[in-house]
């Protein structure tokens, strides 16, 4: 079981996260690329820095809002997404391959990933411009109860998927995170250990109702922008 | 000697120039890469028309100033410009790639071309981008006086420099363009074919005291934003 | 019945519509503010020209998104809408008021103006954002078949309603206009100028079915961004 | 002597200081207006937060540069600079008309700031956006060895000037401040306190040299961006 984690999330002077002291704690970084979160120098300093520590390299493509994070849904026509992936994707890979990494990997940001896990017209498209890219990448969707739906379109456009868990939010039975302005939707550090040793150990989590779900997953998405985060991070580390 | 022109340079709704006159017309497309026009729609569309028309594919990178239109001369620590030219030459060139293209030169935009000119610090940078880049790419500089000094920092590089003249541009006596606001910059029909004629068969150009320039340039820019200049276009294709 | 026409959409060195062709035959500018098009030169020229016409001066604030000019929706927080329609039409009315002119409108652009027409939750806002600026300003909406539920709210928050009816869109039977992607949307110059007629003087439209739509409206839309366009409001103009 | 600090410099997720914590301590707000930080909630936010603490409100317009937060120097023309101080100012002018407040100064932030210290050319059009503003609103500038000169430049637009000293930068002996990037150019806690105390109490300052320098400014610039600088403010603020 890899761990994911988003990064290279600052902009100009703003900082966000401490990616340093992330980086030697996970096995993939999803690299903001400029639309939602990310210049052109932080892009490459994140990816210098996951280079020396072997960190895989992967985009995180995101509907073009800085303002808004990413976080707010847009209706873009799928010529249009299927441009935009490209682009984002192309960039950070470019300044991978410049200083001898390369992207093997994409997964959608905020609201582009909520959007693709709820409409197969979105994930139709995120997976056709993952396939149309010039070399074979990855692509991480959330494992949920449905995979073989996903399995089936990505299989048929040759896109090999990944199935990520979360560590760090709740589920509900549906296999849906709760959303993050309830209650609860985020774990505690006690929790989110839990959770990934569940995950890990059991391919299962309690769901918000207490009730079991089996997650086939193939990478724990965990975050580190805060103390507790980065404390518990260490210790599903030491799980793996 | 090839024909170059700025192309791609549509935003959104918005719309400039009629790239699909000119494509049959030249050899090399600078295509505009986000920065200062270009999105990623355009971006693709322009590369695939050029393609259709076997156009060379060029980066056409620039300051970050989409309402000033790269026109603005911004001064950016060496590091960071470097990093904004990898970030554009490969978006374009990932974009490029996925419809089995590749860029395969770069040509900085507007007030970032005219910086490099006129400063070796500036121009410096350029050249470490253009070598830094993962794979080999010629980088398109204007011809002068004085192309030694430019020459020696792009060979200690290992960077090939193509040198371009203007036909649309009336040139001053020290070889540098005649600043656009002043009156008689912009060169008639008439004169831009003429001009193009002494540059193509003599390899020099008249400037705006009448002496004689000897220009050694590869390359000729020219623009289609004008039913005059797409005539003139036609006129000088048809004297190569 | 006031004619009313969106202007000020150029942005930078990109041109649309020839505004100083159409200020003279309509009585009220909706002028861009920044988010979808406009910017700081291009809201003062065009509320400078407004003036010398003797048009009144509208703010036309956006969502965000100057790559899809404002026509992608987009789910905002209330408050964060709120904030941005403020900040719109604060940036206009500041640039009038130095020129001795002032907002007395407001009209929702693009998506903004679709979503407030479909969700009450987002026309709330609106009228909520209208009412809070500083200063009574009065807000443009589509005429319809349901007027009074508008009325309702706008009244219970103290804010004048402009209903207005479209010259050079087709009409469903619900009210609504055809959605542009589909087939005779747009109407011709006879159809817009007939269709103008029938709202000036009978207050009623023909629909795409053929059954008449009784339709209220204070002003008209019209554009002129093609010399069809133009000429269709000069004969409209001459009907009033 | 009134003490004034750049506030309001988050961007849509990314926070920049904490503004509650050192408004209380504050005469005067310069608040950043959406073109290097800021944005419409960030804006209102920060408006309200002033006039709950009795503060006054300053428009503190840039260049426009995000990811550069203003601090990257930019030739506009005269008239387009105008149009964007215009814009700036109207904006957090209107926002705070809306909550009952309105802004009394103008402080053009970074690279701005810096050119208009350095180019009358600048400071020319910097007075006349601020005197071309339809209610009189005051300028502030850096108090320096030649305040004359730019007294008689806002003399004759009728535009009052206040004068601004640095707690926390140490000066040169030419009444300029030592440029960030030079060792020292940022004081200690110890220092500033010591600092504001001579510009409080005998009106001059020991440049980087030793000698001292006469200074008369009516307000002092202050940061809270450290726990460090929030302790120095609270000393500054009881020396007053």
């Amino acid at each position: 079981m890899k761990l994911n984690s988003d990064l290279g999330e600052s902009y100009g002077i703003w900082k966000m996260a401490d990616d340093r002291a992330i980086l030697p704690l996970i096995d993939m970084a999803n690299i903001a690329c400029g639309f939602h979160a990310g210049d052109a120098m932080v892009m490459r300093n994140t990816v210098v820095a996951a280079i020396e520590n072997q960190v895989e390299i992967g985009a995180h493509p995101s509907y073009p809002d800085l303002q808004g994070f990413g976080r707010r849904s847009m209706r873009l026509p799928a010529e249009e997404l299927h441009a935009m992936l490209i682009y984002q994707l192309s960039a950070l890979d470019g300044i991978a391959q410049c200083v001898e990494g390369a992207v093997t990997y994409m997964k959608p940001h905020g609201a582009l990933y909520n959007d693709m896990m709820k409409d197969f017209g979105v994930f139709q498209t995120v997976v056709e411009a993952t396939s149309s890219f010039y070399r074979p990448i990855e692509l991480v969707i959330q494992a949920g109860l449905h995979n073989s739906a996903y399995q089936q379109i990505a299989s048929k456009n040759g896109v090999t998927l990944r199935y990520e868990a979360f560590a760090d939010r709740r589920y509900m039975p549906s296999g849906q995170l709760t959303p993050r302005e309830q209650q609860g939707a985020v774990l505690s550090l006690k929790e989110m250990v839990e959770q990934a040793k569940m995950l890990i150990k059991d391919g299962r989590v309690k769901a918000s109702d207490g009730s079991w779900l089996a997650l086939e997953a193939d990478t724990l998405c965990v975050h580190g922008d805060s103390t507790d985060a980065l404390q518990a991070i260490q210790q599903i580390r030491s799980l793996l």
